[in-house]
This record gives structure tokens, sequence and C-alpha cells, in this order.
């Protein structure tokens, strides 16, 4: 059985990769590492779990939180995995982390996302940016192997509109200076902490949009898109949430390069991601929602021309906490240590 | 691999057993009947069953439904079973209906429940009621096992207010003529026929109480807490509906017959259901909510006791589409075909 | 003009106050106090009031703060009003506190509520209490009127529940041991403060029953109650939120004394209430929800006899906000000025 | 006081104008017509109207309709108008229309806008049309004053996008071929009707886009835009749906003509839309949402720059149902009637 210790398992990242982890054949569960509720078993903060996983939550002084595992996620805000990822590599462990910390191999890209986010743009673990890889395992699959021992698992907004743009801007269907991305998300994508924005009261009947001046995900979209177009790209983004909980609805546009028809970008699309995995291409006449994947790790993608405009549109569906983050996160590590992809992810979510 | 046909399965508690036998490990669906999108891919219907279950829907007048199956689901609206579990049962094959029709021994009871619902009062299948048995596990232990063929499955107000009031009755620690339960379900107990009533603009902020005059499903409470108690008892059963989608909460009072303490009663209620099933015991200090079980096969029971009033008072959840439907159901057909009673429903529920 | 001061503008309570003063033929606000976002105009907080109500927040400390008004709102948590009142008294102000600081006459009392409350017992201005009026208006007309001068507006809950209940219990319909009151309230009842408990993620598909072991709007129910029936009495009370944002709905039971019909009861009701008023009383076949009074101060009554179980049931709908607050405190502020009832009053809630 | 016939009655849009005129101080509203529960008081289907409209609804074909009154409101689908106006308007009446049949001087214009709808696309009344005006008082004072006889009030869409894209496009600030507007609706856009996209279980927890082959209201805000520019201008157009029940959230882009401050923008909005409007005008920085236009006939916009790639970006927020249906309405018949244009419109909304 593969070892696994979860870091900042008291969050919605780490609940999420507990609850697959525990029916995943191949792994155990060993270590819970937290700040809050410490000594107590998980399950009587989330009770959902109890009989499931009633391991007792950690402080990440306690020397038994340095037992050597297989698989670490870090499971943490910025600026945390960059501090710990050095030590449990040594122990021998991989580790997936959640954060930006490993999403970028040089210091000035990831100084590029610090800046956005308002946060020291000094890289503590620089040493190990060379070896980290991006974590989307449909853009990378050269680099993600059993030979990978750190990712960067990628920022949910990221995970959608790259998924969306990605054989577009690779086929060169699109004029790279055109592209609009136009994002919503559900609420649980800012996390378990209370905010009086996110109060129910203040949010059930209310739609906005947010960081107009410029969301920190929008550096790894540019950075990816560019290393498929093989030149930089600078994209319009806008992030905007909706009174759901799970999900992620992007809006992706681009100025066709060429007449083409929908149908053929269809198969271009799915050519490029193939037939088995967890991205479903639909027609502009499929009626897909956020629903469809809540609780899978699918993306769905809607294609759509508009010819009067001649511009690209396409429609990105994902679980914001599944493919957007504990999911991929259970992917990347299926696939580093040599088991079916879609081992623990094969499962229906529940309807309605 | 026990084979499967469900009937019905285009509604809600169709698509709920869909979902949880396409990762039981011992359960092959065979056949989907439906009368509404006959001929396509349920998954053209469900996008989410896409790659998990992508049978045909069939009519029922399709030769292809008469093939013998192991396990026939009758996902079906009250007197569609009836109609059809004779063929079924001669067959060979098992039975568990989720209607009305099977949960009573009797002409006399099931004429009752019927008048209730503004159905026919007759049984077209009369002469199956003594064999049939009521299917909630955790009360007819005794009935439900491997000679069982033929199980009604029981309703889901009905679930919530007898894993709650139970103990309590069989025990004697309320007075019978006492009982009030007030009951307040999400609105996918309504099943997925729009209605005005359930028209999102309608009820999304928006609870009532409906039905005043009488719900079907007190004549199976009533019967069944009669059993418990030996003798006739008559409630009062108020049907509440609030807006989410999964989830029960019955708030059930009764006055007590003697002086006695909550962890007393606590006590009772742990003894009666045993620790390692789908009830569990809270005490009054417990924050729990119907969150807690959403997804998932189980019944959280917190117990109080009001002192200053002599009266107990029961808050029972449960998640209105498994325990309420197809978890009850799954769990039935896993003890008659003996096996562990969690197979299939060991996975914890996603949160939040 | 009517002038107004309004110390806490900035809950939920205190712009509920404003929205409707700002329509009020006869007042003009003067003054807005609070804590919070201080030095701003309230508009800047809440936008909604841009152009409506513009005035500044001023911090209690501030001299302009103690100009003489013509009327005080006190939305203010328990034990602040009792800190403030006196001093508004005295500069010849009349004064509507939203806490429970002035619901009771007696010390003790008091100190019964506080006590549940977990808040300190003693009263700091005893000496008020036996000049204030408990301003349900529908139940004390007799001490409402022009010479009150300070009024303890009635607890949210304790609406909902005496409306439903204080006529039968006048007319001795019920059993005065018997009543047992099922409360759901939506969450702006708890206020503007974020809390885990109130986050989005966590409470939109979610309900729950909370302080089981006692609320402190108990204590006015069974004071009311008991001036009513003339007798002490003591109720059990549930209360339980649910994901809605304006509304409670409570579910009222007693045992019937006598036989009586449902048409008696309503015109027993109608009678208590009269037919020009905020309360309206419907028959149980009647499709009411509390989406009928979101937005404006009405109750409205559903009459239900279960004549299985000789019990009534009542169910009370209101919301929380207005009827159950700011609405009453305006209803209130009407008839102590000697203005007609509905003044500011008079509008129909949208919908949906 | 002028008198008013609501046609149309009982739906989302009726109901919306009934709200508004109960409380009109020069409105009498006369006469209620509609297909539905004809024959009762409007507030026996609308409960929250009771003792503020308790008019019975007539049928269409009932004579009484006849009855000659100053202002007709038809909150009737499309293609119903056109058969009604002229009849009216004969009778010496001024209309106002919610449907597409009168947004468009032209039969070619009207044809184009009923084929994306799929309905017929030949005008039953194209006498009429040279003289109606396309009612967005904010753009067409010109033409809307105390002449108007015939108004075809705005589709909501269309009613946020060309709010937020007017001043851009007369002032030549965004190239006229780089626009793209991705709105999100509430629900309530949808109308009463019930159907299996908007049930609740269905809707509460998705998102998504619809209608991607063309929105019928692309039409008029191309054919607005055009005036404004003086050339033809196509748009790319996205129509998505979240599950709030009011309020669109319109964000759209264009590509800058030339470099501009975020604040000189903001000037030229502020002139163009003047200070004392329903338009108000917020920079990037502001925290606006839906919430804050919820109940009102305000827009709020939020102007933003994105430097990095030169394009403008706009969020233009209405309640669909008031600013983008009945409120116009009721602002269009007021300059109409040589009223005060906010007459009736000027009280905030209920806040959460």
């Amino acid at each position: 059985m593969i070892k696994a210790k979860i870091i900042g398992a008291g969050g919605f990242g780490g609940v999420g990769i507990i609850e697959l982890l525990t029916s995943h054949p191949e792994v155990e569960i060993e270590t819970l590492v937290a700040i809050e509720n410490v000594g107590n078993p998980i399950s009587d903060t989330y009770p959902h779990l109890k009989g499931f996983c009633d391991l007792v939550i950690h402080p990440p002084t306690d020397p038994e939180t340095e037992k050597p595992v297989d698989i670490v996620f870090l499971a943490t805000p910025d600026g945390v995995g960059m501090k710990l990822a050095e030590n449990e590599l040594k122990k021998g462990a991989k580790v997936i982390d959640y954060s930006g910390d490993f999403r970028f191999n040089t210091t000035e890209a990831y100084a590029d996302y610090a800046g956005r986010l308002g946060c020291p743009t000094e890289h503590l673990a620089a040493n190990l940016l060379p070896e980290t890889v991006y974590g989307l395992a449909e853009l990378h699959r050269d680099k993600i192997n059993q030979e990978t021992k750190l990712i960067g698992n990628p920022g949910c907004f990221a995970v959608s509109c790259l998924l969306g743009l990605a054989p577009a801007v690779q086929s060169s269907l699109i004029t790279t200076d055109s592209i609009i991305c136009d994002c919503k998300t559900g609420i649980s994508g800012a996390g378990k902490k209370p905010s009086p924005t996110f109060h129910y009261p203040m949010r059930y009947e209310n739609m906005n949009a947010y960081k107009l001046a410029g969301h920190q995900h929008v550096c790894e979209v540019e950075h990816e898109l560019g290393l498929l177009a093989d030149k930089e790209i600078k994209i319009t983004f806008t992030s905007q949430v909706v009174p759901i909980c799970r999900g992620i609805m992007s809006t992706l546009y681009g100025t066709l390069t060429n007449q083409i028809s929908e149908d053929d970008i269809i198969n271009i699309y799915k050519e490029f991601y193939g037939s088995d995995g967890f991205v479903q291409i639909y027609p502009s006449t499929a009626a897909i929602g956020t629903q469809n994947v809540r609780g899978s790790n699918n993306c769905n993608i809607v294609i759509s021309v508009d010819k009067r405009t001649s511009r690209l549109r396409i429609v990105s569906y994902i679980d914001n906490l599944l493919k957007g983050q504990a999911g991929s996160a259970l992917q990347n590590m299926n696939i580093i240590f040599g088991l079916p992809e879609k081992t623990g992810l094969d499962r229906p979510a529940m309807y309605p």
C-alpha cells in the first residue's frame, strides 16, 4: 500500500483528497497534519468522514508527522509548500503541492505570480524549481511519470481555461492576441474560511466580478499557452463568483485564424484528448452544465463557432474541487506511482 | 455477478440505484426500462453517467426487457410494481419495489395508504402481500434474509421517523399517544417532474407545510410503530419542504413515561442499532445537519431531553435519496444476496 | 417630521429600519450610529442605499450623536440598550429597543432570559423595566399608545409563535401543557457577522436544529402566553435553521381541549386579529409559504385540526427581518406617534 | 389618476408592474387580463398581493376588458402585442409592450429577430412600426416624450449590454468589430412556466451556457449600437444562466482604439448618464454585485481597463425584472405622461 500524508488536512482541499483516498484501493492514509482542531479525530470536525477516516489531526510540530511516507499532499496555502517540500523529498516521498509554489520552473515566473497575489516574491526553495512539473496531466504526459518527484498542482481556473484552450492554441486555430477567458466559479473555490462576502445572506442571491485588476491564475494560463504556441501570449481574464458550491464554467473566446467548422474543431479536440480520459467534448447544441461534472474528475468542453464574427467560443466545465484540485492531485499521484490514471476516480457523481 | 434490471430508470430513484450499482463489485446492470428517452443511452439524458453506464433505455413493451435477471429494482410510482412484480418473481428474480405497493401485508392496510394518496384502493397483486417484507433492515433483520424474495422499500419520511422513534417506542420511553413527527424534506423528494411549486424562482427563498390533511407515509410509520409497541398508535405528522435538494430532518416529540437522562437514552439507542451500521447516535450538543449525511446511506440521530416539559425530542437526519430510497434498496439487496450490508455503500460523501 | 436616530445602523436590523424609513412620509433620519465603517456614508457599505440614504455613520463617542431626536431605534445586541435608553428618554425621545433588554417588566424575568443567552443576568437599567412595553402590537394594544415611551421589540421566533398561539391560548382551545413550537428560520436571523456555520458552502445544502438545550426566545413566549392564559405555561421549543435568507415558519402543536372544527377556529382567529391588520388567517388547504410574506410586515397563519389525534396545528409564517424585527419596530413607532399603523409598511413585496 | 390595464397580468412581468403600480401615486390599476386563473382575484394566486391588489383576472374575451384606459401594459409573449396594440391605440390608450413586437421600426429588422426566436417572421401590425420607439430611455430621450404612443420595452439582456456599451461606442473608445458580451442571468428571466431545466433539483447547483447558436436579444443590441456608431456592428453574445432568481451580470469586452485611463472612461460614462438617473458608474475596485441592484431600477456599471491587452472591460448589473422589464416599463410610462422619471421607483430594495 502507498502510504500518504496530508498536510493541510482540514481545508476543502485536504478533506477532498481524504474522501478520495479512503476508497482508493492502493493507498492508505498514514498521517493528517493541520493547524486547527488538532488532537481530535478529523471525523469530529467533519462527521461525514466518521467510519471512513477517524485519524487524529496532528499539529505540524508533532514529531509523529515526521514519519516517512510515500506521497505527501501539501493542501496548504501559497508559501507553505516551499518550506516543507525539500524535507519530504529527502525522506524519499513524492510531493504534490496544491499552491502556486511549484507551478513554475523559474524564480522569475514565480515572482510574477506571487506579486499578483501580494505575497513575498522570493522563492524559498528555488533549487527545487528546475525539477518541478506543472501537474496538468493532459498537457504534460511527457514529464509526469514514475520519475517525477515534485508536482505543482494547477490552479482551478487555470485547469478550466487550459483544457478549453490548449488544442485550439496548439493547432493555431485562433490568434494569440485575441484570447479572453470569462470565468465563473462556485464559492467553494474561496475555501472554508468564513468572510462577509461569502456569508450566506450576502451571497445566496448575488453574483459579481472580482479581482478585476488581475487574478494570479493568469500567470500559469499565459505560461502554459505560451509553451503550446511557442510564443508569448497575453490574455484578458475575468474572475467571477456565482452562488453555487462546486463548479467552474469558463467561457473562452478567440478570433479564428481561418474559416473552420464546428465539427472539424471537435475532431481536433477529440484527437488531442483521446476518448478514454477525463475530458469530454460536446457540440454547441449539447445541454451541458456544471452539474454534469460535479463530483467527478471530468472536464466537459462545449465547442461553438460564431460564424458571424469569426470567433471560436469554448465553454469549459469542471468541478473546481476535483479536476480543479484534489481530483487532479490524485490523477497525478496515480500516474507517478504507475497506477491506472482513473484509479479511485472512476465513480459517477451523485445526481441531482 | 448479480444481474440487475432497473424499471423506472430515468427518475431520481432509478438514477440513484444506477449510480450505486456502477461501483458495486458484485452487480452488473443488465437492463434499463423507462417510458421517457427510450432508445437512447441513459448517459445522453444524464451526462454524468457517461462512461459509467451507457446502456440504452428500453420501453416496457420491448421484448428485450423480458430477459431474466437476478434482481429487479422497481423505481416506479405507486400502482406500477403491483402489475409487474409477479412476472419477475416467476422468472426467479428477487424484487425490490420503491413504492407503497409492497409495504403492507394486508389489503386493508394497503387500502388505507392508497386512499390517502387518492389512488385506487384495490391491490392488483393481493396474493403477494403475505410474503412481502417492509424493507427497513434495522427493524426487520429477522425477516430480511436470503429467503426474502419481495421487498417493499420504505418511504423516505418513514425511514427518518422510524429510525428516530423505534428504540424509544420499543423501550416504552414515551407515551404512545404523544408522538408528533415534524418532518422537513429537500425538494428531490418530489421527483424529477417539474411543477410550479418547485420551479426555481418559486422555491429558492421559500419553505412551507403541505398535505396538512394527511401524508401517505403516516400509514407505514403508525403500522411499524404499532408492531414495536404491540398496540395501535396514532401520530401527528407534518410534512414540510425547504429549499435544499437532498435531505430530511425529522424532529420527533414524545412525552417521557419516566424521568430518564439523555445519556441513558443514548445508550438504549446505541444498543438498538449497534456500532457498525448506518445509524449513528449523537448527544444534543453535537453539531449535526443534513449536510453530514448527504451522499451517504447514514442516518444521524440526535437525542435531546427537554426536562422542563418531560419530553423526548429526537432529531433524525437522512439523505432522502439514499437511506430514504436507493441506498436502503441496495442495503436490502446486499442482505438478501448474502453480501456484507455496506457493499457499494462504503464511501464517504463529498463535502461541501 | 419625526426625527429618527438609529443606533446599530450597520446590521441587518439597522439597515432594515433605514430602508423602511427612507420611504416613510412622516420620518426623517437624522443620525446613524455604529461601530464599523464609521466616517463613511452608509451607502458606501450598502450601495443599494445610494441616493436613498447617504448619511455618514457616526461612532457612538461622536458628540454629533447626542443631538436630540424624537425616536431612537436601538438596533443593538443584548446589553447595549440598557446602557443607552435612559439618556435618550431624558432628552425626550421615545425608544424602541430590538434586543431582550426591555422585553420584560421585572429583573427576575430578565435574569432568566439573560441566563439562557449566557449573558450577565444583572439589568443595568432596572428602574426602566416597570414602564417598558412588550412591543407586539397585536397583543398589547392596551399598552402601546401615544403615552408609551419605551418599547422592547419582540424576538423574531417569539413573534411567530405568539401570533400563532395567542387566540388558541386565550380561548382555551388547547391544553397549556401540550404546546410544542417547532420553528424554522432563515439565515438572516443570525445577523451579518460571518461564521463557519453560515459560510455559503457549509450552508447551501444543509438544515439543522440548534440550541437544543434552550433558546432564549422561549422566555418571552412562555411569559406572554402565561399572561393570555392567566397561568404559568411551559412549552417545548425547537429552533432550526434552513438555507433561505428571510423567513420563519413555526409549526405549533397543542392538544385540543374540546372537539372543534377548523372553521370555528378560523373564526376565532379572525375575530382576534380583525380583518385589516397584518395578520392573515388561512385554512389548512391554502398554499402559503414564507415567500408570501417575504418583504412584508404580514404574518400568515394556517389553521389545521388533526382530528385523528385531537391536536391543533398552526403554521405561522413571517419575514423575520420585518414582522420579526424592523417592521414591527416601525409598526410600534407609528402607533406611539399616532400615525396609521401601516404607514410606510403598505407596499407589497417583490415576487419572486 | 392614470388608469392602467395589464394584459398578461399573471406572469412575472405582469405581477412586477402590478407591484410597482400599487404604490404609484398617480396610477390606478383598472383591469387585469390573463389566460390563467381567470375569474379569481389575482391575490388568490399571488397571496403577497392580498390587500394591495385584489382585482379579478379577466379572460381576454371578456367585454369588461374593452373599457378604455390611459395606459396598457402588454406583459405578453412575442406575437401577442402586435395583435392587440392597434385596438388599444385607437381607443386612445398609450401602449407599452414587453416583447420584441415593437422594438424595431422595420419589418426587416423584426423578421431577423423573429427568425432567431423561431417565430413567424411576418409582422401583423407593420403599419405601427414606423411610430414605435425602443424604450430604453437613457438612449432615446429625444423620442420618448408626451407625444409617444407606442413603446417596445427592451429585452433584459439588451438593457444590460446597451447601458454598459453605449458611451464607449458613441465615443469610439473601442473598435466596433471587437465587442463580446458575456451575459449571465438569474432564472426569473425564463418566466414562471416550470421546465425541467429550472426544476429546483436540476438547477440549484448548476450553471450553463445556452442558445449558443444565437440569442434573439442580439438583434436589438446590434441595432442600437449601430445607431450609436453610425455603422453596422456585429457582436459575439453568450447567454448563460446561474442559480439566482433576479439579476443580470454582463461582462462586456472591446479593444480600445486609443490608450485611455480608467478615470477618463469613468468621466465619459458619468457625463453620458448624468448623476441623478438610474445608472451608477463605479471604478474597477468597487465591490458591486447583482445584490446591490436587486429590487431597484438601477443599473450599476463597473469600468475596468486591462492595460496589458488594451481592452476595455465593462461589468453591468441590473435586476432583470425591474430595469430589465417592469421597472423600465414604468420609467417609460412616467416620461410619456410627463411625470418625474423616478415616480414609484424611488424606494431602496430590501437587503439582504
